[in-house]
């Protein structure tokens, strides 16, 4: 192995072919390979079949310099991929006594039996070698042949993904030429589609660095990849700068968040930890989704108070202080209802900022004025209030509408609070 | 086309090879699937290459009966799904008139502008049918070869699971002998390995139904499915009914708390709804989650009157009256502050049952008594306050805790409230 140029990843497992879990970890995967400048072509799911799965194994290797196998490495009778593997690149496996002194102490450590089934997952094939799980029992394994490099993870996210983070990327980074940096813009306000009509010739025109657009509830990012003739990063780091600039210098700069932002959220406490602001929430139709997705990030305490769900009128009127006046003249979806949840739910809490969200999620309720799809939203500080009336198409589903509703509502301090 | 036994999922879409999207298609395709009795053995993702797509196709046809794509039939130059399915099967693509008609009326709906790329999603291959998108653009292509069948549905979900659901099921139907039948045991408080431990001989010697475990966020699910000799299905769900009266009466009985639920969350709220009460919540370490699950679902406002997000202590303490000596003498992690949140709130909102949330989700906090993943959670009523202590892993994340923890926050109404 000199040069590993693309990647196949096989995820295993019958629950993925049932549908019974969804495949986030190819997701995961695929996003650092990318990052890493490596190219993943195919991605496929086989189930836990050993006549399937070898054949799979061996078309990849036949296409791809690296493998990349996740799940069927624990330890139950129907997990084969190791076995598989071992067939398939005939080798032996052996017990890694390492690996079986880890899962024992793991064992002890969360004060479980150890069952007899578990000291196979120990068992590695020869030539390769053990990637240590910190936060479960199966090891992964890394095998390297004639042509290829074979990595095989546990299936459980939360131990694929810090194990490939830290053990993985160090090993196959000797394989890659790097190069390759990219920059995501983070653009909510303006559709897909739009955004494409706007660039498509830049899109179309521009092969480094490369622009590809893809939206996610309401928000659409467009990812801007160039690599380097010479391996240099700095070159290849110019060229994106460039092209982002390019970008904001258009029409939909007045659309654009943040670069590189993770996530609405994410900019929304930066903005909130830089300015010393607190924040509280007042959710009606997102229904606890804005305080969610606020403190789904630790350390949210800095710049997050707490909140309110007031799902219900009287909890709007007697917690938050809504008079009932707005309510009867306005209904509680409106401008002049989200302003009062904001600023009321600010000084409940003392905090300095108040966000609310009111609307109609469906699939019932709504009106001639307000049909299922409107969501109001506010922000309010000391100084003033501000409100805007989203309008979900109504083919959206309620999924939809509260996630991209929760994200405009998280939008308003990045628009407002300087 | 007579019979289909097998099904082959192509998801095409670079951004899915990315990681930029998680591929929820595969997922609910496939259970679908399993619900009518068609298994799916292989399910891929490809960019938008027609190279690799054709590849990818032919490779299909030659070893399932059923071919569905999804993704990659927009407006854009990218969109290569339709005309490459064309070109392997060597039919020219036409004007459906129909869909062409339908998408001038969408963007007239919508009140957008219609360019000029939006109307190649009108094409279809000679001897196809257009399935009819009332939830977008581009519409699905339905085509019958002498071998397969092979559907094409547009990429984003909300589009292609109505679609699915009500226009392509009742078409494969026809080529399915049906008999296949499922049930699906939720199990919260015992984890996989446990269950397979105790179950271990039933799952291997049992063909027909056969038992299949998996795991999601502290909750296992053992999926029961059976099929009939004779194509009847009340024969197979009897087969079905009988294995699981028999997992009832093992030790993990009482574990169960529903059959067939979708989630916690239906169960809690059909519980509440039968017994005509209303919750509310007081959510720290969960910040809202809890919540959002209740709301999550439409028509929730029957059973849930709303919450309080109480992060901060003086929120817990002012709003929710906790007495500060609880917090002094216990901490806010602790059985006495979680019953005095779950209490408070009840009475603060007027509600007959109060859930609360407190806890170390990590990475921070935690003290020697109570470490990162230790949470209290707690059921007030008029006539009682139970509390629990919950003790994750430190192995787990912040979002495995969160998640966990409002799932068994939730299943304290099934236990406790009959």
């Amino acid at each position: 192995m000199n040069t590993i140029a693309s990647c196949e990843i096989i995820c295993v497992g019958t629950e993925l072919l049932l549908g019974e879990i969804v495949n986030t970890n190819a997701a995961f995967l695929s996003r650092r390979l990318a990052d890493i400048g490596i190219n993943v072509y195919h991605q496929s799911v086989v189930g836990d079949n050993a006549r399937r799965l070898a054949e799979a194994i061996r078309t990849a290797l036949g296409r791809c310099e690296l493998l990349i196998l996740t799940g069927g490495l624990g330890p139950t009778y129907d997990d084969l991929t190791k076995e598989t593997v071992a067939s398939v690149s005939e080798r032996a496996l052996k017990m890694d006594p390492v690996s079986l002194e880890r899962i024992r102490s793991y064992f002890k450590l969360t004060g479980r039996a150890m069952t007899q089934n578990n000291e196979k997952q120990a068992l590695i094939p020869e030539g390769a070698k053990a990637i240590q799980n910190n936060y479960g029992t199966a090891p992964g394994i890394y095998l390297e042949t004639n042509d290829n490099v074979i990595v095989m993870l546990p299936g459980p996210p939360n131990e694929l993904e810090p194990m490939f983070d830290e053990q993985v990327v160090p090993l196959i980074m000797q394989f890659t030429d790097g190069g390759i940096v990219s920059k995501s813009i983070n653009i909510m306000g303006m559709g897909e589609s739009a955004i494409e009509a706007r660039l498509k010739e830049l899109m179309l025109n521009s092969t480094n660095p490369t622009i590809a657009p893809y939206a996610k509830f309401g928000e659409v990012r467009l990812r801007v990849s160039a690599k380097s003739s010479t391996g240099d990063e700095g070159e290849a780091m110019a060229l994106c700068n460039e092209m982002v600039e390019r970008i904001k210098n258009t029409e939909i700069g007045e659309f654009i968040y943040g670069i590189d932002e993770p996530s609405i959220t994410h900019a929304a406490l930066k903005r909130l930890r830089k300015l010393g602001l607190k924040v509280a929430t007042a959710e009606s139709c997102t229904g606890g989704l804005v305080a969610k997705k606020l403190t789904d990030l630790a350390g949210s305490s800095d710049s997050f108070v707490s909140g309110v769900v007031s799902y219900c009128n009287e909890v709007k009127m007697q917690l938050l202080g809504v008079a009932p006046e707005i309510i009867a003249a306005h209904t509680e979806v409106s401008h002049e209802c989200v302003c009062a949840m904001a600023e009321g739910v600010r000084k409940l809490l003392g905090a300095d900022v108040g966000i609310a969200t009111t609307g109609y999620a469906g699939p019932g309720g709504g009106n001639e004025r307000d049909p299922v799809g409107t969501v109001y939203i506010a922000i309010s500080t000391a100084d003033n209030c501000i409100s805007e009336r989203l309008s979900y198409s109504s083919m959206r589903d309620r999924n939809f509408i509260r996630e991209a509703a929760a994200a405009r509502a998280l939008l308003l301090i990045i628009k407002h609070l300087h």
